[in-house]
């Protein structure tokens, strides 16, 4: 049986591939509402999905991935105000990354990726990895805060025909919905795709959120622009973004 | 689309699930070595499997489960020092439940059924659910930490055709054994099925543990008396369990 | 002076204590109400005489106990809404244990006994050890969560002529009210002792609780059943069963 | 059964009693080296013969001590250094402190006297306070950080014939020593008596401490000066002071 | 006197102030190295001279600012190994925000601004405000993140004559060395200003830090472009966006 | 440029400075209300003052100072309902001042000096140097809790002509409006000053507080007595309490 999913394999297993210095990776997403299409595991869904692929290029083991994320920015991710939307605090989130990963290093492990996909996680996860050193100096951690390489100006234009609106409001819009196409189009739900966008979204935050800053859809931005072709672009992107980290850092034979 | 995972539904289908009333069950597992044969999945593997069948009889979603949790105590799971066990500090794993919970709360559920099946969990859950109820007076938990009914005398010797070890010892063995037969037959390692057990299980522990009170393994008792036919009696109880709990509780149909 | 109890020691004869090797324990009890007869310290007064009794059969030094444990449970010890009834949080109870531990190996004690009488502190012991062999390696605990051996049957029907109703229910009981008859006879009052039981007692918990789960007077069972004889020999049991413990893992002459 | 102690009452006695506004106090005290003469518990034996004392002139419930305390500081109780002293990090002795508190007021009580004992304590006693009262506002809380009423100079002269060295220094010396002749005899070695003081005491503190800031025997001062005269008149004065405290804020009959 | 500082205000001046519905801005900077050339205090002194200025042009009282920030990474802030660098674990970064601003609601501010200059912190400010609108929903709060708005193509051509390399980088380079040439021109030291740069600067991060990933210098980028108009640029940018931001969040005339 | 200052430095004078073995004073204040004629800076802009006075007499670096303290209690500080008081829960205050000693220590300072003004911070301070000790063996840390040297009678004569109320009284009153017209007599509204005092000021405190126990000016004592003289005669106290207790801990040279 040749895993990658280290939810899947024994302990054995899991002793020997640490033995022979493979990275093992953790995503860091959320359990967030993604409007009226697409489902709250969105946000780990696609992680899993590009870390299973990459797996397939690189050794590298796909370890326990943190589901819950940090609490839902209105501006970025609707708000936490959604149903659905079930996240932790700061506080929490930081300890639980970092006890995760702890428990990797002491299963072996000293090539540890963080791999987030939820823009709020990103403040905390370097505090966590700090944190991993002090406990764990033996680990190395490679932090991806953000999943994707820069984009040309080509792959801009392929992907948002209509204008990039900034990542910020790329929640629940063209890139997630196109690679959930790929990833899971059973979860999509293809009839209820809508475009939204908030009336204002200043440069800065407002706590608590003013109605105009997010939508009663919870999608952000054109969702309508999705579409498979999309999706597939995406995910090689974020793929080759992820190998690319991993063997940069790594080593190409990480083993 | 009838889902019964909150994971797979939109934050719309959140809303209306528990806007009927509908209970949602968290699982609370472990990520913890099982043998030589079993993944260290198992404990969050079985409980999800459960709670999808039960949600097949009675209305219930099956919420975000804790897939990480309490620290593995040699004597019944094998100990923190299996590669692959990664575990969570208790006061983590208690706000990491809390917060869970109070996130669904949140989303409009007020009935949450608490389904454990890592024996080491079983103290904490309690706490968690009473920092719940103490932020959110509306919710009412069903807090399950035993997964099974009391087993009658002819189940026991059908279970255990060579004595029933005790629930503590029963760690990767007979009824993990048995009943990932039947959850997730493709992740059983048929041909590393052993039996074994530590030379010491007394009343108590020690800590640092003794070695006498694990295995090597990572056995701890009968795994080869496992059959699916076991699994599929185990299996059985264990969804009557959870179905009476919430009809018991929550009423015959809580819609 | 030959003292057995810390507390009543100079800081000289800890220190020789200790440097003897000698073993100390730490009660871990409850303050409770513990129905219309008994006091509030009884989950603290048993388990000290005990340790007091088994101090005069073996090297044996009785530490600072913790009088205040965790949150009463209604099904296990009538709950938190009883007057009297005053308990610590999980978090703080388990940082209470590790920071008393703690001072103890700090004066010089290497073998460190828990004993516990409140069923709702077990979860949490087992983590205070860990924290506390993380923190002072050169430490070993031996942890006593249930504070009798496997009773036998002949036991069992002496005890309960009219049935056991099981360790859980047994709060106020015959057990205790029988302890107490032994122990300190002044605090029982004996024209106050009732029988009470739940309306309900099911296989899980609810919170917030059902009034159902609990009884009026805090009784949870049969208290009319205790008598002296009977507290005797549970006492005989309990004093045994820590002796034991304590000799076979550290030693029939821990000196 | 008039008992004073809420250790030693049941549930209804304490219903009753706070039901009358009865106040109740808490003695904060230490578990802590005391000279080669004076057992560890001398700052916790005290106050509570003290609240005793006070309890048959005013109604008074004398509620669960805290025995443990925040930890010695050499100038004024030795150090953590000696084997027997057993303290609490001064955050979870906050937390300790106001969860005592908080159960007293869940409990029926709303009058709370706060009596120390332990001069590193007095820092964080208000602060614990603070926190019930932001928990449960109806509370008041009478905080007696100082267990003295300003001495005259005739007191003075007649307590420290050999001159005052002032509260820090008077560690297990003349006042401990004295009043511990009246409260339990039979823990004071007489024959062990001893003065003693460091080479240095300056306005200021030093952490790591310097040996010359302490002493080798525990003792800070005189202790040969002591006698159970003296330590009737301290009694005298320390029980004054607490009922003084108590009718000034709750009334005379707080009943 | 008319300070706009609430440092050097009275009791009866911030009530009053408060009083007028003023907001108050709070800075959250850093105490970090910035280089042979600017000091460590370069992080608050530069947000705190921009809340002067704002403070000229609209009602707006200064309040206490937070001199510590979030641990520095090398990649944007040279990294904690650099001798100065003070910061705090985020866990207690995010409490001593969150209180700050409790405390400005206690004093009657509704109207709060979280003003950041150091890029580390960016995560956890939201976190803070989240948990005072728990704790206080009665406040409002304008989170500005990132001090600079959009800047124009002119404006960036004038300001990084040899190019912009991203705010990442921009540590103790052009930016914040023009700036202190206005605010603080007697704290930069002319004759040491360099230019430097790491030898990578990837789209990830690792822990423990490459040494690749910062300089020996401090400064990460093109310092010896810095001047005074520049600085006049910036500031007069930085000024005006924290005005339009709080005239567009609370109103022109916010009194 | 010769500062003292470490804000002020760059990271390789701090470097220099603590390789030279010079010592480093952290200021721990309050921000708090001082009456009508002080401003709620003063327990910060004083030590700051006297450590920078005393930095002219021996090698001393002026540290990042905590102007936020413990919270004020109304008998000494005049308590937390007045505006411009802004405080920290103990907790929080603890682990700010020991991550701040910490970066010191990693900064490459050994000798750190902790000097207190505010009255409510002084239980609190040892704590964290412990903490400090604990994780940074190498530091030594000179704790001055009590700003002023015992005062001879003729200096208590000429600085309170209307006799000394006790330094707990003395808020906002001789001391600090003196002190104030030495450091900033700027910020002093001279034609505010007044007298005033609690119509309560017991051995003990209540919390809630009585409003007998505080005043609603905020002075606690006579301010009218301050003048510049006896300023800058409890200044030239306090800094020669300063470098006395540095040069008698540290050395004369410290460097």
């Amino acid at each position: 049986m040749t895993t990658v999913s280290l939810d899947e394999m024994t302990w054995e297993e899991i002793r020997d591939a640490a033995g022979r210095g493979t990275p093992v990776v953790v995503a860091v997403g959320a359990t967030e509402q993604h409007g009226p299409h697409l489902p709250v595991c969105t946000d780990w869904v696609i992680p899993e999905a590009l870390e299973r692929a990459a797996a397939q290029r690189i050794p590298l083991v796909v370890g326990p991935p943190l589901r819950l994320g940090a609490k839902s920015r209105p501006l970025s991710g609707g708000g936490e105000h959604f149903p659905g939307t079930i996240s932790l605090r700061a506080a929490t989130l930081i300890e639980v990354l970092a006890q995760t990963l702890g428990g990797l290093v002491r299963s072996g492990f000293t090539r540890l990726v963080v791999h987030n996909w939820h823009l709020e996680n990103a403040g905390h996860l370097w505090e966590a990895c700090d944190l991993v050193h002090e406990r764990y100096p033996e680990a190395t951690m490679l932090l991806i805060e953000d999943p994707f390489p820069a984009l040309t100006d080509a792959d801009l234009e392929e992907i948002f025909p209509n204008g990039f609106p900034g990542w910020r409001s790329e929640h629940a819009s063209v890139v997630e919905t196109s690679l959930m196409q790929v990833v899971r189009p059973d979860l999509v739900r293809f009839d209820r795709i809508i475009d939204d966008h908030g009336e204002r979204a200043p440069a800065w935050d407002v706590i608590p959120y003013p109605p105009a800053f997010t939508t009663s859809s919870g999608v952000l931005s054109r969702a309508t622009d999705a579409n498979e072709e999309t999706g597939r672009l995406l995910f090689e992107r974020a793929v080759g973004h992820l190998v690319d980290a991993v063997t940069t850092e790594f080593g190409a034979r990480a083993e």
